[in-house]
């Protein structure tokens, strides 16, 4: 279920970042707060509450659990306040379940390069060593084989992280920045008029996974 | 330097609207509040405050006025609650000045269909004669002649109107969903970091404009 992005995407939400020769990380890892460090790929878990409307049916709420696949770009700086970091999202997958809706599954859309970046807010410029926020422009597919549809997002969802004080932020709380409604399409119809929205969403960063914790989840 | 969107977008942000046979509505126009209107393309005029940062130049608040046109669906039903319209941008103009940047004007990207819709908030679908929501995903360029510098966003700019009781809701104020920046990327540079955020953006829809006027300021 868990699905690689290849290829050339048609979408880019922000810059692509490079992949080639960068270290795959799994647990365990040091992380030091307060230092950009050299790129890397984190393998993290993270655990997802979205809420869901359907028009007509009702409003659900999913809890969601699995990880993802994110490349760091070389920090633009060694020093922790001028730094920024640029992110790609390689793979997503999440899982829940819903006692109306059965089973879901959340993966990257392949059309789309979700992108984000973590910086110093500025108004936090001028701090001695403040927090960063983090900030990540995402396209997804909900998969829900008991209805036999497949919805996406046209608009990215867009996932932000305050207080980083280490990258990559593992076991931080992270909100969906949606204002009332993010509307979501069926991949079958896709030119149709939205079939759900998305109203709400909070995740939790987890810590970095073993190579076979990952795996086990496809 | 307004640009009228032609061909097949890249990018959709959501349903495109069909324009064939809409007509071309400009002032006077008799709206009546809380009935759901046959489609039009409604000429509107729009102002709007931009706060644009810089890194490592400044932040600078710009005031835009123009025009936008927008073609609105035929309704999904008779009924004002449960009705939806859904919008597309064909054109939009607007034009600032800052003494730092200079002139700044906002056209349509043309890679993207930037698209919305009107339809009752989810909280009050029960209500008598509630107040709609309307919201547009929009891609913009903004030309900066003084500087050769034409930056354009990835990421939909979100455009809300709360409290809409006749459509279409001229005269409302309304706010750009940003949360904290929105990053901004150089045309001539489309794959390098951003150089610029949009920080916080409020408009003002203003009311049917004649031919005249939309004219004028092309």
């Amino acid at each position: 279920m868990a699905t690689a992005v290849t290829g050339e995407p048609k979408i880019k939400y922000g810059p692509q970042v490079k992949t080639e020769g960068v270290p795959n990380l799994f647990e365990p890892q040091t992380v030091t707060p307060f230092v950009p460090p050299p790129p890397g790929i984190d393998n993290l878990g993270i655990t997802s509450t979205d809420t869901f409307k359907v028009p007509g049916v009702g409003e659900f709420t999913v809890d969601f659990t699995g990880y993802v696949r994110v490349v760091r770009s070389e920090p633009t700086s060694d020093d922790w306040t001028s730094s920024e970091v640029y992110t790609n999202l390689l793979e997503m997958h999440m899982e829940g379940e819903s006692p109306e809706l059965g089973p879901i599954q959340v993966r990257l859309n392949s059309d789309c390069l979700s992108t984000g970046m973590i910086r110093t807010p500025f108004a936090d410029e001028q701090a001695t060593q403040p927090a960063k926020a983090c900030r990540m422009a995402v396209g997804a597919i909900f998969e829900l084989p008991r209805l036999g549809l497949e919805l996406y997002n046209k608009e990215p969802v867009l996932l932000t992280i305050d207080d980083v004080c280490s990258i990559p932020p593992a076991g931080n709380p992270g909100k969906g920045q949606i204002y009332q409604m993010l509307p979501l399409y069926d991949v079958a119809n896709p030119d149709a008029e939205p079939v759900a929205y998305l109203t709400s969403l909070s995740f939790q960063m987890g810590t970095y996974l073993s190579r076979a914790e990952t795996q086990a989840a496809h």
